[in-house]
């Protein structure tokens, strides 16, 4: 009997287990509920997908589009209706997968030069807080999200329950993301333990020796943080440092999220709503 | 009857001929005034640049090294006093022109990873106002400039007379410089019009097809503004648009400027003594 | 009276003449008859670009664009004939500008994502020699403008008689590009002049401090040769040199030149031909 | 039954485990024996990187220094007789971890503006066959790795006995790294698999979403070969494709590579002694 634990990427857990009979039903019963929460979570991430594209797209409209796992449900859907509504959409992307994902579904590729008005932007995010403020970054394409996330009228997230806190840092360990100037890489590590507390580390690549390089040929940070009370002052405190490029910190820029929840339901919060 | 014979960028050889005698000797008056007074200039420059050193300079510094036809003045003396008083120093630079400087002169050439802190970092500007406030940028490396200057303990410019005005706008009429990551280039053009008004334009390249694009590979927009109150607020409302990498507004950074005056003497402003 | 000679863009050399009566005659004669010609030279290039658009684009193509005063008038011609004919037809730019001119006249822009393989390219050249060896890379797109040519079936190129040589160097004088990784300049520098004679020169800008970046982020030498008998050879001896990332000489890769004449002709050389 | 903890990378642990007691003792000397091979084998790493060295590092020279397992070592000697000896030695990096160790070594750092021609380059490889030529850029640095070879005087390899193999392929799996302009990724996978058969594969990123970006801003293919005859020629061939930057094959540029041997011995070989 194989259990198999699929982590982040190439990161497998697999555990060879012989056990006594009389626990076997127990580990099939746990595995079943297991494989059914598992469905339902995606069935849930699904229908978050469904249902942002479905209340905040129209047609001739110019969207943004992001990355993540919730987002190729957005993209499927707009396909969709692209096909049986005969929609006028445009999409720029945020990332290389999500410029991928506009060709594979066979929407029209555009880009900020030639849309630099949005009307929807639809991303993910590494968490969400009660006020709406997000951590985004995780993927490394903060900038080129912000940038189109701050092109667009109306910026709508979706993401998983997992993603949902009462304060950023709650659920999302890996701490906020930072691109910089490469040749400012220790400075502003150490302006922002100085100004800000807590540790910002340079991101390290995997597939590549050295550290990640953004798609603007820049390095990443990531900031874990102690204590914040104002994210907004924080946020304008971190990108004002010399050689910041951006911040993974999106505030006050989402106007709904929607979550797709464990029970295979979906939820969404508002700004204004708080 | 005027002949013109304008050089490479801004340099401007202007020969005022008139071909009637009688005004030929003024004219000859005129033209030896002239050069004498541009020699007066260069010496003032030389002696901005030497002062600036000799005051803010000392053993075992790390220094900043900004560039522009003053500093070429202040790292001669940084060298000299290197080699006459056998000073510890090492310097980094802000661009490819002061490394070149940096390794002509035989100095200790170094980075911000080596040394994340400066005791003084010297360089140029394209305009101070009477609050310090600078203009940066002309020459496209205001990022990496902002970065060393931020480094900086103590942050001394170095400026010829026709740099200083009153208010910024007066004498740099080319707009304040601000670094882009280029797919964002049209809407922070827009967003900057949009907010603060004035018109932005995307840098062309001369020696290059299409835009300039920076040691950083981003591109530069020059922002022509009209009437600006509170350099403070503009300068973090620009950095705060996404796309943004990098604005040429220095403000209270500088805490002394050295100006070469026309007369051949040397004054300087300092940021406490407004 | 003006005579006004605009050379290389913001460069003007503007003569202000007062001629006695006798010579001024023979001067308007001399500028009606410059005049002329060069009316003549701009038709002959319009003819040019319209010529290679008739003979080489057809309903269902993917276009590779390249850029300079030629293409203009075949950009014009392309859409002329989309809107005329209703073509179907998408276009791969090979530069900014490119880019810009396919979107002002509306085509459909594409990239080699998603045409990996063109039917047809048409660029300028800074040189052509006679057996349709080219220099391009004046404009430092040279590597960009290597991969659309080597995308397409056939490379057609656009030029005027002034760039037509019988070798190549005998028009063009500014050297050969080559495109280089900055940390390898000097070395590359000095392998090139060392295998190959002549001299290699980096760069410079001209709207910024330091050297010409490259859209790619790289640098550009320009190489002043001496004496080439196999430009094949010596291509592949410089592209084989570690840090080169391009160089500006086509070999054997255009089919076909047409250039327009000083007296508003058009003619075309086919490399069979020769 | 087989446990496996498949750890980050190319880490692995295999733990082999039969509860059969009478199977135990076996297996406990099979892992004694393995750890103890484990210990020979590092030993024999830094045998080989002390002994290249010793062997070829001299007073008053300028260095090439890679990146590896077997480089720390041979880093480690370096600083050590730079230390004992008070050799006056200078070192170029070749990436960013490279930098790291000369830095931590209290090493003279330099750069190849200053130093265009090295004396002796020391590096690791993927992979080396019988006649020294090589596969690098598991790492994702191989056009500066190539670049500092190309200015070696002396190229010389440091590996351990797994990546000795009879001809390329046998032992390194993951095909040969080649550095392309992100636009060309597309046009160049097909251009290798169409003019040299196998299947170039884009390079995904692990911590960041997307393709990996190099230090130069480009993207890596790792092309899987099958049957090559002549490794001089396909190299040629390859870097001649518009949009290659560099290959990952090092062709007649190691002069010698010492191997650390399983048993904990060192052995060497020349390519003049093939």
């Amino acid at each position: 009997m194989w259990l198999r634990f699929p982590g982040l990427r190439s990161l497998e857990l697999r555990l060879g287990l012989r056990v006594a009979p009389q626990r076997r039903q127990q580990q099939q019963l746990f595995l079943l509920k297991r494989k059914f929460s598992k469905g339902m979570e995606e069935e849930a991430k699904k229908k978050a997908g469904y249902m942002a594209v479905d209340n905040h797209v129209q047609n001739n409209q110019a969207l943004g589009i992001g990355s993540g796992s919730t987002i190729v449900y957005a993209v499927d859907r707009i396909a969709k209706r692209v096909q049986d509504e005969n929609l006028k959409i445009v999409c720029v992307p945020t990332s290389f997968q999500a410029r991928q994902l506009i060709l594979q579904h066979q929407l029209t590729l555009s880009d900020l030069d030639r849309h630099p008005e949005l009307d929807v932007a639809i991303d993910g995010a590494d968490e969400v807080d009660c006020d709406l403020n997000l951590i985004k970054g995780g993927g490394g394409c903060l900038t080129q999200e912000k940038i189109v996330a701050g092109c667009a009228k109306r910026f709508i997230v979706v993401a998983d329950y997992r993603k949902d806190s009462k304060s950023l840092g709650e659920k999302w360990k890996k701490g906020v993301p930072i691109e910089v100037i490469p040749m400012a890489y220790v400075p502003v590590t150490k302006a922002i333990a100085a100004k800000f507390g807590g540790e910002a580390e340079l991101r390290m690549a995997i597939s590549k020796a050295g550290p990640v390089v953004t798609d603007n040929g820049n390095f990443i940070l990531d900031w874990k943080f102690n204590n914040v009370s104002d994210w907004r002052k924080l946020n304008v405190g971190i990108k004002m440092i010399p050689g910041v490029v951006e911040t993974g910190l999106f505030i006050g820029m989402a106007e709904r999220v929607y979550f797709g929840l464990e029970d295979g339901s979906v939820c969404f919060r508002d700004r204004d709503s708080q």
